[in-house]
Order: structure tokens, then C-alpha cells, then sequence
């Protein structure tokens, strides 16, 4: 592919460069080579511009640079992506469809060009679309249902049983739980999360809402579309999460909670409270965002702090004994 | 089945209704139908008394109602598990023993009735008992004990290696850990969790004890009967819990601690010292849940306690002029 | 075995015991019988040394006793290691190589002695060093290399898509993943891990490293030699950690951060900053360990310095109130 093919293929325009320059695959600025074509994501590194002996960068349109051409595009992050698909496209899967070493149950329905990796389960009455991959060793509980184009990663549990038990003269009795989890197109999971089927109800993934790897979403919870869960998030029951929601790594959302549309939630929060619409929360328990970075940073300080009480309290105690001097 | 037949199996009173009502399936109170029940879970969702359209709501004793039958009861959640159980039953299961798919060392004796789903794998001198379910992709170590009734979901890892090394000259010797894990009856194993086998010694988890999905149990460790753990706990090793403990969601315990009988710590906590019986415990580290909840409360208002601290300095300066100030 | 032959293995000095005694296995200090030799971990559980039963007790040199022989040593946790290794040894796997119920992609290459348990995946192009253990139900995705003596256990995830997407218009694009994991020799990862392959490099996990279960290693991310790291930490993406770093359970470290050489991490900790050469961190976010214990000690006892305050502006206000009575 050239340079020009490229830019054409990403929508973005040449700067500096000869269109017709063969380039054969993407690499990080800083180890690039000639043929290679990299991306610079953040402007703050933008003294890698000088180094790199890549054929080309893409950049956002307000960057400039003499020592290497530009590929310059108003979204470049997504401009990179579609670099990537255009010239590594995507895995190269080694079977087609059910492989003999999974295990589907007669009654689940798998849709067309959907694959099924060795070792991955598929219980009784799931219904799977089209174009799905199922990596090794995942594993989808009876009754799930799973959209088009959606992609589950090994290990993953979908559809277990919901963490649900009454507790009765001191021993734990198992609630059937009768719901089941909904995958709508173009959702993926990553490794090791579990997804709880709900206990009467359903537990819903909306459509093309992403998961990193041992996220868990307890049971008749609903996370809306495009959402995107970071890595060891947990997410208890009962929970409604809007659209367009982002959840930062370990991070907890207790149960029978509502967090609106387009929320973010920073890395380790603690969710306690309904979260509205737009509003960007960390810490534990979750606070808006710059509140909270006040709130931590002076904690770091509570030693100075409880000094400076002290200091107070001393100070306070010798003016109060002057006070009690007779003035002479 | 009728309400009459219902109330008389979940020893309820029903008030208000027709015994002969036809029933159905149960479902949640605010999407219920005629020719279901529903379960009002807590009191102050009584207004969704008002509107449900139940043919019956089970409720605890002291409510009242007057636009749906009520099914009346002393312990209601308990009456709600078993009036699912009556309704729906619990999972029928597709295959009855040890599917071919699953694989069992030769050494390992299975009891009648488990069922050995696909992909699970038993190693070798494992001992499981009767009526337990071993779901898919589940693993179960070497040597491991399994008592009756014990429920293993998928890619949950039983008797794996303690994380055990010893540091020399700047290098980490695996320890071989020739213990063993015990599952008591009815104990309920979450999805990817991982128990580790002791070093020398058992880790054990007591009879009824359930774990959500993702935790991790450290090796050496005890849990006491009746038991929950939810999802992402983390317990590490040589630790000694007491019979009817509950742990919140991500919360860690540390190595070699004692928690005492019907302790309850709160989700993300981090407990680092002992704990009494019967004792509440939130926050990290851990503190008596009151005492937590106005430390976290007050932690939230740091930045108007500095600005207090400050007002208070900037005030006491302003008296300590004064006091300088000769009385004309 | 005699315990003067086990004293030369381990390179202990036997005091006060008869070398002829022989002995059959290792055992915890407080259950060890007459045959069996036993372990002081910590000189304040010394008492234990009066009470035991065991043929013989490793310690330290300082550690002085009447009542039960003791093998002295410098280093008594691994001398301890290794009376294990001698009397015990490590597991005896019940198959060699690949097992039938593994599934290897025939582009994979796997190297003399390595065991695939039953369940276990490996991807296409997949390379595995000499003498490694891959257990059940481990997944290895496309292009990983392993080295020698690597240790995968169960539902452990290796090699799995990083979590990158691109967002535009509102939708998450998939970003290929075209980078690959490295495991160096003698590397550990326990169960239901997960190791993202990079975006477009490598994932790389140093010579002699060892994760417990349940951690996550994000894309792109380099832990040095002979690190560990302790159950459920995550680290995100991009992250370079030197050697010898030792991370505390359920910590996280934030993306494209830098920890130096011989860094430790306590429990819990969240590090937002790059960490020095030999630092020693706790808390989130994550402070020098001194200065952390004060925070969290001073963090506990907020309700009385808030109390503090207010005294102390009661106190201020009586001052302030007795300078503007007019002095008679």
C-alpha cells in the first residue's frame, strides 16, 4: 500500500511526505522503521516527531513537523484504528463454525459465519447471532441470548446463576434464578468476566457496550449501549447504567443503583449513590471528579494538617492564659 | 397451581384473595401480570402495592394492602425462594454423570448423582461426593475434597498451588504445596474463582458456604460454615474465618488474620487486624461500621475542614497582633 | 530420610538432635507428630518451639530451644523450600505432552517435556519452551511465545486482545491487536489470569516473574525479572515495571506509568505516579509506606480532629467575644 492509498483509505490528508512511498505495516513511533507508519497520540509527545524514522505519522490537523511526513485527520485516534484494520486487518481465525472440541447443546441456535472455538460450552436454548466468535474455554449458561457480531473471550461465564440466596434458621438456600442474560450486537467480553443471569428477570448488555477482562455484573442488572467497563469492575444487582457509560479498572457499583447517560466513573471508585446524567465521579465513595482530587490530594496531607491543629490548640492555650493574667 | 396451594406450601396466610386463582410463574412486582406472584422485597417500595398487577404479592406480615391479594408471611424472602422452587424448580440439567467431554483422572471416585459437565476436569485422587454439579470448564486439582451437594460453577479452580516462593539470591523457588482443599457440603462455588491448595495444610470452606464470582481464597486459609462471599473477595492465606460471615464485594482480607463468628464487613474494605465476633466492619482499613461511615462522611469534607483549619490561623494571627498591639 | 541427611540437603546444622532420627514428611509446627520436621516462620511464634511434636524444627541461627531438636540455617524459609522439595517433590503429572483433550493448533510449536493438561488451547503460531506445565483449561491465543519452565494454570488467559478501541460518532471500533505476550523462562501465572497482547508490540512478562490468580496485565505492558505480584492486581496498559517489584494484592497501577527496580507495593494500594528505585508504596493513591501508615492511622481517627476544630473555634470565638468587650 502507498502512503496516498492510505491516506485516501483513513481520510486524512498528506503533509510533507511522497504519496507514492510503499509502507507494509503500523508500529509505535519510537521503534518504526522506514515502511512503517505510526501514530502519535498524545500532543505532549510530540518531540517524538523529531526521532522517528517512520514513513509517516498521523496527527491531528494542528500539528506541524519538518523531520517526518504527516498524516494529518481531525479524529487521529480513529484514523489509527482504521490504519491498523487496513493494513493488519483483523485475526485470521484457523476454523469455521462449531469446532468438533466445543460442546453445543442440540437446542441452541448458532447463527451464520459465527464461530465456536475448541473448548468453549454453549448450554440449552442459547440463541447466538451471526458473525459472533466465542474464543476457547468460554462459556455460555442455558437460555442466553446473544446478539449479532458479538465477541466473547475465553474463560468468560455468561448466564451463570445470580448470586441470590435466602437466608433461613442460619443456612443459605439456593433461589432458582430463573432470568437470563441478554448480549445485544456488537458486545464484547473479555476474559474471565461473569455475567449473571437474573433471578426472575433479565440482565442486559447493550448494544456494542465493551468489556476488559474479570468484569462481573451481578444479576438483573442492565448496562446500556456503548458502554465501556474496564478491567476487575464489579457491577452488583439490580443496577441500571445508562448509555455511553465508562467505568475506570476496579472499580465497585453497588447494587439497585441508577448511573445516567454518558457518566464516567474514575479507576478504584466505590459507587454508593445514583449517579446523573454527564457526570464524571472517582474515588470511594464516588465524588465528582474534582472534589475528589481535592479530597485525596489533601488527604495525602492529613499529617500536616493534624500538625497545624496542634500548632492551633497551643497557640489558642497561650492566649487564652494571657487572658486569664491580671492585667497589672 | 392455585394461590391456596401456593400459600400453603410457602406457609403464608393469604389475605384478600381468592384461593382458586390460577397461577403461573412468579415475577418482579412491577412487570408482573395476571396469573403470577410477585415478592415485595422491601417495605419502602409499598407503593408498588398500589399498581402491580400481581394475582398476589408475597409480603411480610405487617403490611397491608388493598388493590392485590397479599400472601402473608413472617419470613418473606425466605417464602419468595421457595415459592420460586415450587414454581419453576431449579436448572434441569442435560446430562445426567460424567459427560465424555469433561475428563476425570482414573484415581479420582465421584458420587452418585454429580453431574460432570462438559470440559470440567477432575484430577487425580479427587474425592466428590453426591448430588453435586460440576459445570463446565470448572477445574478441580489433584487430591481435592468435594462434599455433597456442592455446586462448582464454570472456570472456577479448586486446589490449585498456594502462591508459595522462596526468595534466594534474588530468585523465587516454587515451595511445593502438598496440601489439600476441602469443600464441606453444600458448599456454592462462583465462577472463575480460584481456592488454593494449603502449603502443608488444608484450606477448607465450611458446610453452606457460597462465593459469588472472582474470589480468590489464599492458600491455608478456613472459612467457617454458612458463609458468603461476594463477588471479587479476596482472602489471603493462613487467615481464619468464622461460621456465618458475610464479605462485600471486593473486599480483602490479609494473611493469618482471625475474623470471629457472624462478622460482616462491608463491600471494598481492607481488613488488617483481627475482628471480634458479631462485630460490623467497613472502609480500609476496616473500622466498626459506624465509626466508618463518619470517617468517610468527614473525609468527603476535607476541603471546607482545611479551609476551617485555615479561617482559624488566620483568625488567631489576627488576635496574636492584637495582643501585640500596646493598650494605648 | 535421616535428618542429618536432610541437613546436609538443606545445609543445616542439626542441634540438640540424633542425626540417625528418621523422618517422612514436612508438617506445620503446631500439627507436626514424631517423624515429622517442621518450620519457624516468625521468631514471635517461638513458643511453638516448646509445644511441638515434630522430630525437628528449621530456624533461623539465632534461635535457641531444649525441647526439640532444630536445623539452624541462614536463610530458613528456603531451606524450608527445599526440606520440601526433598521429602515431598513436586506434583507427578498423570500424562506427558500434549493430551488428547488439549487442542494445539498445528502451527504451534511446543518444546520436550512441556505437559498440556486436558481443556488446555494453544493458539496458531503459538511458541512453548522445554519443561513447562500448561494445566486445564489454560488458553494460549495466537502468536504467544513462552520460554522454559513456564508455569500456566487453569482458565489463565494468555495472549488475549487488548483493550483497545477507537470511539467515533458515538461507537467503539475495535482496534486489531496485532502485538503478542512474552513469557520469559521460569515465569508463573495462576489461575483465570489475563495477559492482553499489545497493540502493535509486545506484552512482555519477565524471566522468573510470578502472578497469582486473578491478575490482570494490560496491553503493551513490560513487568521485569522476578517480579510478584499478588492475587488481583491489575496493571493497566502500557506500564514498564522494573525488576524485583512486588505488588500487594487488589492493587492497581494506572496506565503508561514507570516503577523502578526492587519497588513494593502494599495491598489495596492505587499508584497514579511513576515510583522510584527501591520505594516502598501503600494507599491510594499510593505514598512512601511511613507516610501512608500516618495518612490512614490519622484518616481513622477524623471525627475527633474534626471535634478538634470545632473546640478549637468555639474556644476562638469566646477569645474574640471577650476583645470586643470594652475593657472597663
Amino acid at each position: 500500500m502507498t502512503l496516498d492509498e492510505l491516506a485516501k483509505r483513513i481520510d486524512a490528508q498528506l503533509v510533507g511526505g511522497e504519496g507514492k512511498t510503499e509502507i507494509s505495516s503500523i508500529a509505535p513511533i519510537d521503534s518504526a522503521k522506514p515502511g512503517q507508519v505510526a501514530f502519535l497520540s498524545n500532543p505532549k509527545y510530540a518531540k517524538e516527531l523529531e526521532s522517528t524514522k517512520a514513513s509517516a505519522v498521523i496527527v491531528s490537523t494542528k500539528i506541524q513537523a519538518n523531520h517526518v511526513p504527516l498524516l494529518k485527520t481531525a479524529d487521529p485516534y480513529y484514523a489509527f484504528s482504521q490504519a491498523v484494520v487496513a493494513m493488519h486487518g483483523y485475526r485470521q481465525h484457523p476454523h469455521a463454525g462449531v469446532h468438533p472440541k466445543a460442546h453445543v447443546e442440540p437446542s441452541a441456535r448458532i447463527g451464520e459465519r459465527t464461530i465456536i472455538y475448541p473448548g468453549a460450552y454453549v448450554g440449552g436454548n442459547v440463541v447466538i447471532g451471526v458473525d459472533c466468535i466465542i474464543y476457547p474455554n468460554a462459556v455460555i449458561y442455558d437460555d442466553t441470548i446473544v446478539g449479532d457480531r458479538v465477541v466473547i473471550h475465553s474463560c468468560a461465564v455468561i448466564g451463570v446463576d445470580g448470586f441470590g440466596f435466602a437466608s433461613h434458621d442460619g443456612t443459605h438456600h439456593k433461589i432458582p434464578q430463573v432470568g437470563r442474560v441478554v448480549l445485544e450486537d456488537d458486545v464484547e467480553i473479555g476474559p474471565c468476566c461473569s455475567i449473571e443471569r437474573g433471578a426472575l428477570e433479565e440482565t442486559r448488555i447493550g448494544k456494542g457496550t465493551k468489556m476488559d477482562g474479570l468484569v462481573v455484573i451481578g444479576h438483573g442488572t442492565t448496562i446500556g449501549p456503548h458502554g465501556i467497563l474496564v478491567a476487575q469492575v464489579g457491577i452488583a444487582g439490580s443496577a441500571t447504567i445508562g448509555h455511553h457509560v465508562t467505568i475506570g479498572g476496579q472499580t465497585g457499583v453497588a447494587g439497585h443503583l441508577k448511573l445516567g447517560d454518558h457518566v464516567t466513573v474514575g479507576g478504584q471508585s466505590g459507587v454508593t449513590t445514583d449517579v446523573d446524567d454527564n457526570s464524571i465521579m472517582l474515588g470511594a465513595p464516588a465524588m465528582p471528579v474534582s472534589h475528589a482530587r481535592r479530597v485525596y490530594m489533601i488527604m495525602t496531607k492529613l499529617p500536616e494538617i493534624l500538625q497545624r491543629v496542634r500548632d492551633l490548640e497551643s497557640r489558642l492555650q497561650n492566649l487564652e492564659d494571657a487572658g486569664d493574667t491580671p492585667i497589672a
